[in-house]
């Protein structure tokens, strides 16, 4: 067939015959997959804009000039500086950004050091290696080590985006983790961070799967196991719905945001820390993870278990003990759930090399008396203070007894009356005092040094009945209302527990906060929630 | 339990005793799922800020009055106008917006026609309801009419995010779509937008599954339609990853952008339009879900067949022919597969109220010879005046045939002839022309009037053969770095079709480009790319 010429055309380049097969060559080929976008490419100059977007790696560029070079909105670029070379979504502007400037975004600009007028140069992406994987997950396949270790790495590198990394997570969810790739997954992220090699044995940790308001265990359990000898690097976490994260509780009374390295010294100085996890680049991945995981609340077991174990492993525990809190409202609805998944934790940490026990507790109403950073850390220091709240106090305890046995430095058994010992005798509490020295607050603090919101209101019954249920979720959010946690002095205060009789009158709670207008959102609230559930015993009389 | 109260609270608010239950409401109660966030709301004046992001919406609050609302980066917000509530992605900034201030970026104020200065209201969004019945989804079971119907009423009012979006499509990927929820998505992607009520029948329409390079044939089948009398209001779509779209080709001879009702009077008068889909409201939730499917070419075969009847049923089509090419490098790779995704258009398309016909084609090689907006106009116009390119002669008249008795204008059997009269007669160039006049074009218009990039580059062959395979995809690569679709005279010409020799010398096919820097791309490109695959005879000799 002769194709007719359309028109006159200029030849304005030597010949470039296609390659053909050379003699070893004369059977069908795949076309090669090479990415030649990257040929488009163009040099500009850092321009800071003033927006933060939640870590969302935004770039500006002038929209005539990137359209020129077939770059639009929403599309990944890379962005190459003398020492790195970062990915960033593309936003267009005409007016904000010049054809030869790139707009950056404070948070972006901040994470990696780009300087106003900084030379980079802006490059099309390859398409990432992750993105077959990915789909490879969705059609069931089990994917290998590197697969996962690559598809945590692109996520690490920005190189994907929430949207692929969101049917990633959902592929998990629906289709299931194989337990390789859930070891896959834990050690890809203990490799996405930093380690803790404290040279120190033997390492304990604690995790509490969450959902019950107030359970502030970490803070006195730490402290017995360190008082014990023993090492425990404590990471925690802040709140994200709740009203309160370890974190949050304990910078009330101490800073919580440290290095890896100054963890290491504080550890091996006192044995015991507090700390906030998200402060140290440890195991970050699962920080990018959490973001899209969390608005479908979307908990594929999985995940669940190689965030928890890759934390544990980054900073080196041999010894774990995990919480799995079952009942209403929490995310383990009954018994048999539970067990279902502390069996997954047990046999994952083996692989991982580290001995696991689980404790299943009754985790349907909140457990001490605050809800709120202040009236959390209140609650922790009259426990190692050798009182209550009772059931936070042997809680703590439980929980300490069952790691001094789990590492072997009490026979099975003893570990509860041990625990127990190192609160009575003053000890935990002393130890307490020395880590919060150690990360620089008052070693000398009482529970009336800590300020609590000045606004507050108490509700009373207007029944005569017995405490039917307090329900953890709505008691957060009220104390989310009231400010917590961000406000350390908001919260509620619980005058009441499952099961006790409350005559007309007698006050159920009250809500604190440190601004009169958020006490009167959250009383507002009271109107649509009902935190405290009451019940008579007389339902009613016949004839 | 007594609890101590640490300390003396100022009991600012009268009691407001926890609500109790009634006589009547003796038994357990779930707690109320009211979302109380939304008591937080502030007034704020719209700030235009000239960024584009690609059909988010994102609007900038002021950082620290933001987080005294509780409402950080990330967050959806609903934002109140006197006549509308639209929501947005919040991003934070110190400088660019003050506490009194919401920056609105230009897409998003062009969307929704926000002024500089309006006084809007900011407040906290409940949370959409869309968000349990895709954990539905995830978890297997089938949605019904009104959840679906919800799903996408909040992917249209944005406030679902591309991550939740992205794992109810992710779901519906893994999970497979019933025929029941198919045609659930497909009515409710009628209802995203707006139908064509056209009061005229019969109306006919057509559609191709896509991926082969040059398969112009929408731009001939139409105009031989209209000109048998019928009607066919026929929306095509831009190129996304492909050298050019039906909407890109058409656009080098008249206008494409149109509303619905422009539409309408033009396929009222001439009985043929070619217009621009994306140009007006039609089924625009596709577009969205387009927008989060292609990064990973995410493909549910449910949400594909969804997307495809729900656009034929917006413009009120009756009969509908499918052409689904198969092989080598599309998306269907062989023929059971086609004929498994056509069962589904006919037993979808008859419950939709819709006599689908189903074509399954060789899609492993172009058709025509033309690649890129020019280019295939070309091609075009040379079939219209009865001329080749001999298989998009073939391909288009076959199609037009099909339809021509699908609709029972002609007996079975006898479709190819009397649309192939329709091409000798000269009476389907004529209406071409009849609707490139009413679409504002030049009605006069002859291929050499048609442009194209006067930078040029011929490839030859370096061996004796005969063409084994020509890459769609490869192809079509090429064309995109000469700057195809944008660049409309950019493109690729064949000179060889599959299975013909070709001789030392011989031309390949001819890169065009406008601009030289484009060319030089191109070229460049040829180092990794191999669009035509050459085979010798004589294999090897052996003694």
């Amino acid at each position: 067939m002769v194709k007719k010429k359309t028109r006159e055309i200029k030849e304005k380049k030597e010949e470039h015959p296609v390659p053909g097969p050379g003699e070893q060559e004369f059977v069908e080929k795949e076309t090669k997959k090479v990415d030649v976008w990257k040929l488009k490419r163009y040099m500009c100059r850092v321009k800071p804009i003033g927006i933060y977007a939640g870590g969302k790696n935004i770039i500006i560029l002038n929209r005539g000039h990137a359209m020129e070079h077939d770059i639009y909105p929403g599309y990944r670029t890379e962005m190459k500086t003398a020492k790195q070379t970062i990915i960033g979504i593309v936003d267009v502007s005409d007016e904000l950004v010049k054809p030869d400037e790139v707009g950056v975004y404070t948070d972006f600009a901040k994470e990696y050091h780009l300087k106003a007028g900084e030379e980079v140069e802006i490059v099309h992406m390859d398409r990432p290696a992750s993105i077959g994987y990915i789909k490879k997950k969705l059609d069931k396949e089990t994917l290998v080590n590197d697969e996962i270790k690559t598809i945590v790495q692109e996520i690490m590198e920005n190189k994907l985006s929430e949207v692929e990394t969101s049917a990633f997570i959902t592929a998990t969810y629906i289709n299931g983790m194989a337990d390789s790739e859930v070891i896959a997954l834990a050690h890809a992220t203990v490799a996405s961070g930093e380690s803790l090699n404290l040279g120190r044995k033997p390492i304990l940790d604690k995790h509490c799967i969450g959902g019950v308001a107030g359970n502030r265990t970490t803070m006195i359990v730490t402290p017995i196991i360190a008082a014990a000898g023993l090492y425990i690097p404590k990471t925690s976490s802040r709140s994200i719905t709740s009203a309160a994260g370890t974190a949050d509780t304990m910078e009330v009374l101490a800073n919580v945001t440290f290095t890896m390295d100054e963890l290491r010294k504080m550890v091996i100085k006192t044995h015991g820390a507090i700390v906030w996890g998200g402060g140290m680049k440890l195991a970050p991945v699962d920080d990018k993870l959490i973001r899209i995981r969390h608005p479908l609340s979307l908990d594929p077991q999985g995940m669940l278990l190689a965030s928890i174990l890759g934390k544990k492993k980054s900073v080196g525990a041999e010894y774990v003990l995990i919480d799995i809190p079952i009942g209403r409202g929490v995310k383990i609805p009954y018994y048999e759930k539970g067990q279902d998944l502390g069996n997954h934790f047990i046999r994952i940490g083996k692989q991982l090399g580290m001995k696991v026990e689980v404790l299943i507790t009754d985790g349907a109403e909140p457990v001490g008396n605050g809800i709120g950073p202040a009236l959390e850390c209140i609650d922790v220091l009259h426990v190692l203070n050798g009182k209550g709240p009772e059931d936070l106090r042997h809680k703590s305890i439980l929980m300490a007894g069952k790691l001094l046995e789990l590492c072997g430095k009490v026979n099975k058994g003893a570990g509860y009356s041990a625990a127990e010992n190192l609160i009575t005798s003053g000890k935990a509490l002393k130890k307490f005092m020395e880590i919060i020295e150690e990360q620089g607050g008052n070693p000398k603090v009482k529970v009336d040094d800590i300020p609590v919101g000045k606004y507050a209101h108490t509700v009373k019954s207007k029944v005569s009945g017995s405490i039917f249920h307090i329900d953890n979720h709505t008691i957060s959010k009220i104390a989310r209302i009231a400010g917590s946690p961000k406000s350390k002095g908001a919260g509620v205060l619980l005058h009441k527990t499952r099961g006790s009789r409350a005559e007309i009158g007698d006050s159920l709670f009250t809500i604190y906060a440190e601004r009169e207008d958020l006490l009167d959102y959250a009383i507002k609230a009271l109107e649509k929630l009902e935190p405290v559930e009451m019940r008579k015993m007389l339902l009613g009389t016949m004839e």
